[in-house]
């Protein structure tokens, strides 16, 4: 067609779609095109707008590259992320919650032994000792399981973003034993910003929203025979809990870290001094 | 708030955006996020797909550069660029309609005299010689006019795609006389390809789309006191008009170029043997 109206400009442009031979690809693009249109019809977007969406996206992809991922950053803060978790990542109940999986992930972290710390730097940092086992939906232990976690290091940076850190500072895998058992060492969460400096830092100022994140650590828990679970450990004591900038919090994944002072707690974890504690099972489901 | 239906999370997140100072920036960013969360919830966006997605609009920026944009190819393909052309661009009866700007346009490309030929290389094209006034909604001819144009050469590709063409081949702007008479010296476009060699290539090839644009050369047209038009003037004789995979064909902008074989009119012109002759008036509208 030559001259269309709106409406029959998304018609045709739907129907230009409507060969694509993958059936699911063929729905997801036509969905797409009907609500972006729907969207650019509702606000008239003017050609300068336009142009200007343009440009950030285009930004968005050139700031991203194997240490960065700005695109990620920026679906998380549409709530993009979280609604795609909600709709595609339910569990059973009793179950543990999965979310975001966030910008900050990097495949192929190192191994770490049983209690071993991840935190790879000097410093007198009380440790965070997390204990408990992988179990599956009817609590029976799942063997072979492993537990790959990140966090920010106290200065509320990632080791990616921050050339101080050793590599894979504060990231690492751990394999829990054949009864589910793990033991994790790291140090307390902190809270932190995520990084303002790219178009996501400057859609933030522009919309006048915060850009922290309440304290969590990032676990991804896997076992043969059981799905992937994505996840984060929130810091029951944050201040940013209710208005996390990713839209990422829920309340099942609130945990409370323990200050446990007793030298015979500490010899039988491997640690010396206090140090905080949590007790934590991860309960996966079964792979469908 | 901490637990959310899928409902709730897309309120949560238009109230994080409802203090965005600049009310437009605010109607845009929440009628986005609506559209953007009913297309996760219609199609069940499941966490792979969303990374496909993310990764598809990373590669996108990353392939853009100062002489490629990728990212207006792919909103050209969805009928995004020819929907926003149509919902913030109309003119007013008698004017000439514009369509879309594309992602070969390229700034301050050099200024070329009276009649002047945008072709740079060698050859023995027979030429297009494009002539007419540039005029007001009431017919007057408008002084200080300018047009800029821009046009594959005979192999499909724009200079900025072909090391083997000279810089800023087919491609310059040209200023009317008082009068508002101008007159243009290229050759008869052709129909091409998109580029098909990044994710947009990817997509065409995954929906089973032809590439193909209708033979066409883009023209923007700017007078003080009146709107820039950012237009195509599109060969009636193309295969393609009537399915352009940008979608920016429009009736009124369809031209048929004629074979002039007479020698005075050539000497009229200034130029030598047979040419291809468009005859074209440009009608602004007015400021707002």
């Amino acid at each position: 067609m030559r001259n269309m109206t709106e409406a029959e400009m998304t018609d045709v442009v739907l129907q230009r779609y409507a060969d694509a031979p993958d059936p699911r690809l063929r729905t997801i693009m036509r969905s797409l095109i009907r609500h972006l249109h729907a969207f650019v019809r509702d606000v008239r977007l003017t050609e300068a707008e336009w142009l200007a969406g343009i440009e950030f996206l285009t930004r968005t992809g050139q700031i991203s590259d194997n240490k960065r991922q700005e695109m990620i950053l920026l679906s998380d803060n549409l709530g993009v992320s979280a609604l795609v978790n909600m709709v595609s990542a339910s569990v059973p109940e009793g179950a543990t919650e999965s979310t975001v999986l966030g910008p900050f992930y990097v495949p192929e972290s190192p191994a770490r032994e049983w209690g071993e710390s991840v935190l790879l730097r000097d410093g007198d940092d009380v440790p965070l000792l997390i204990h408990g086992r992988v179990l599956g939906p009817q609590g029976e232990p799942v063997p072979g399981a492993t537990i790959e976690i990140w966090q920010t290091d106290a200065n509320g940076m990632y080791d990616i973003q921050d050339k101080a850190q050793p590599e894979h500072n504060l990231r690492g895998w751990y394999r829990a034993r054949q009864n589910g058992e793990y033991l994790l060492k790291t140090i307390r969460p902190t809270s932190y910003p995520i990084p303002t400096d790219g178009p996501v830092g400057d859609l933030l100022r522009a919309t006048a929203r915060h850009p922290f994140r309440p304290a969590h650590l990032h676990a991804v828990v896997c076992a043969p025979g059981y799905q992937k679970l994505t996840t984060h450990l929130f810091d029951a004591e944050d201040t940013w809990l209710d208005s996390d900038v990713v839209f990422a919090v829920k309340s099942s994944l609130i945990r409370q870290f323990t200050l446990n002072e007793s030298a015979e707690a500490a010899a039988k974890w491997g640690t010396r001094g206090a140090f905080w504690e949590l007790a934590n099972d991860f309960v996966l489901s079964k792979s469908e």
